[in-house]
């Protein structure tokens, strides 16, 4: 069983990628470990240690409480960074502050708050399932109609669907830039479109997008977003999320949790909570300010690279992606979990096969494939462009097939296990 | 100007102190600078810089995604051990996550909520801003009154207030355990039986109580709480809270912020939000890890120590502050503004100057003393017992006192700095 791409056809590309300086600037601690899970948690960057360690010794431990004087705008900081490098978002709309379900939460709770005409919330049916979970808290609070839209799981949401439903009592529309699934992207100036003329908004998670596929906040018309920054922007496990607000609505939104960060004058401790103008006014309270340090040098890696060339690699790696499998996988049981067209996916692409819970525990322990799985039946793979091979996707398939045509898996437990 | 107590007493105080062993698990980067403000921000345990390399390097960097298999319950077993140790609760009972302010949002959201028939929420006008704040948001939210009981500034809240304040209609009343700026402690047992008789519930913020006072919440009857871990816990700029929900109550507690960390089998990710029963239903999303992990090593040393010793110690660093303050600072113009006793305050002591903004700014810049400011007019003193000397503190009241006398601090700038 051959596809037409050689490993050497994998190896030229390799030779030819503008970016293949950019793995040495990560730590590749066992070069045998194929690494197809940087949309869960992206690989360490090389410089990461070091910074981590000058923050705690010589912030945290001489410094002590004196370098919050020069901490305590980093998240603003970091924010306009993404925002120029990564969002397409101008100085003061970006902040990184809790995590992206509490963004969400702050967010979608102020854009409801503004709408009180309004009775109707739209989610997809599909989506990560906090996005779900905080939209239906909020509308059962409020009294309002969460209505799900059931979009393809694979081929993600039909934009006539959301036209149909975009009638005059939807106050918001919560949808993700790129499913955590099926990987399917969605047009975000059409969306923001559809929305605009229904009077509704959009708040967008850019979880599976932002340091993987061209974001342009600005010129798309976009208003609210969050996304985490331990995906394709190697931030390290849990680091602190981003919340984006178009500076034109900042000062008219006014989020759910009163923390002392978002008060004017903080250390005056007035009364009452006077919350500040600008994008500060989304912050709650003090940040944790290790993972918020790692984002710093990872963030340097994306802004060197820049998201055009990442997306331009990220494209080719998944059309091998895509090749391979077609030769290899399909005849094997797989089934394609996603747009066909790398175009229309983020970086990662999910494939059904009926065993795909022990294919992946067998990659993992047996075959140095580190990818991941989705309940009840998909395996999911997301090579992140600036540190995986084309030949790594090659020899990723390539094990794949082997694992799944020997039937290796067989002897694993079936049972899912609590963390997968 | 002396004080009855010489240089050599405290020396003799520093070489009778059982704790004086913990100041070399610190790091002490400049032994001649004294660190009066571990209330704000705990010294770096000197354990702590390779345990966090080792997370990074060998969790992150070589485990990558696999290592979230022991890393996804870290916040549950740190809560246990804090309960253990630290609070006087039961196993199942306290869990870290997010920041103390949001971790307030969250049990005030849910007390609230479940107790739909009463309309007012206490708080104490003197309390730290986010907790005044976050209520004021939830009682706007939720049309419910909130009254601020007027404490004394200096001596904390009055219970005969808190009594007649607490009619049929109080849901929920929100105290510091220790206050921030006066240090005065509440009778957490007093104040529980007295809204348990009157049919609310208490929330508490232990933030300035936690590891520097003995808590006992399962025998006071507490029912709820937060509280950092960066103080006198040492856990690092900003790391994640605590919060306790006492075990009877908590299927009963629905928060508002509905994430998928507090979800039954989360990794199923099905459609309706459906909270675990147990502890983990107050948790939203990913912590983040490289924060929660410099808990852990922190926390070892509190554990070792034993909170009992430390309030022992700290009680008597107050008593040495206290003699010479009143000796050598209140001839100066100082005057006191915490309770007299320090059986009756946590850890810190806090004294008025009309020139404490300066004099506290001189002190850092001229003579090796860190302490804080609180607006307008306080200086703020915490000589946390894991690593603070009985030497230190005399030095550095004897610092304060010729800073003051030779009011060196008349040059300074009378404007506040955004953060002091």
């Amino acid at each position: 069983m051959t596809s037409g791409i050689t490993r050497a056809a994998a190896e030229e590309l390799d030779a030819a990628d503008a970016l293949a300086g950019f793995r040495e600037r990560f730590v590749v601690d066992d070069p045998e470990l194929i690494y197809l899970d940087g949309n869960s948690l992206g690989r360490l960057p090389a410089a990461t240690p070091d910074r981590l360690r000058e923050v705690i010794e010589d912030g945290w431990g001489a410094g002590l409480v004196r370098s919050w004087q020069g901490w305590i705008d980093w998240g603003a900081r970091l924010g306009d960074r993404l925002a120029a490098h990564v969002l397409g978002a101008r100085p003061g709309e970006v902040v990184l502050s809790d995590s992206t379900s509490v963004n969400l939460y702050k967010l979608a709770g102020a854009a409801l708050d503004a709408a009180p005409g309004r009775g109707t919330v739209l989610i997809d049916a599909e989506d990560f399932p906090t996005n779900r979970y905080v939209l239906q808290g909020l509308a059962g609070q409020r009294g309002l109609r969460l209505r799900r839209l059931a979009s393809d799981p694979d081929g993600g949401l039909d934009l006539d669907l959301l036209r149909s439903a975009l009638d005059g009592d939807v106050a918001l529309v919560v949808l993700s830039l790129v499913s955590y699934r099926s990987g399917a992207l969605l047009d975000m100036a059409e969306v923001n479109e559809l929305a605009r003329a229904a009077g509704a908004r959009v708040l967008w998670d850019l979880s599976h997008a932002a340091g993987a596929v061209p974001v342009d906040l600005t010129a798309t018309g976009a208003e609210l977003a969050v996304g985490c920054t331990y995906k394709y922007l190697n931030g390290g496990p849990g680091s602190p999320a981003f919340l984006y607000v178009r500076r034109e609505l900042q000062a008219g939104l006014r989020q759910p949790v009163w923390g002392w960060f978002g008060q004017r004058e903080q250390f005056r401790m007035g009364p009452d909570y006077d919350p500040v103008p600008g994008i500060e006014r989304f912050l709650v309270s003090t940040p944790p300010l290790l993972s918020l340090a790692a984002v710093d040098p990872a963030l340097t890696l994306v802004e060197e690279a820049g998201v055009a060339r990442i997306r331009a690699k990220g494209l080719q790696l998944g059309r091998l992606a895509d090749e391979l499998a077609d030769a290899w996988l399909r005849p094997l049981g797989f089934r394609r979990a996603s747009p066909r067209e790398p175009q229309r996916r983020g970086c990662h692409v999910s494939m059904y096969h009926p065993d795909a819970w022990r294919i992946c525990q067998t990659l993992a322990a047996d075959a140095k494939v580190v990818c991941d799985y989705r309940v009840p039946d998909r395996l999911r793979i997301g090579p992140s462009p600036l540190y995986t091979r084309f030949t790594e996707v090659w020899d990723a398939l390539d094990r794949i097939r082997a694992v799944t045509a020997d039937r290796t898996y067989t002897s694993r437990s079936a049972d899912l296990a609590r963390v997968t």
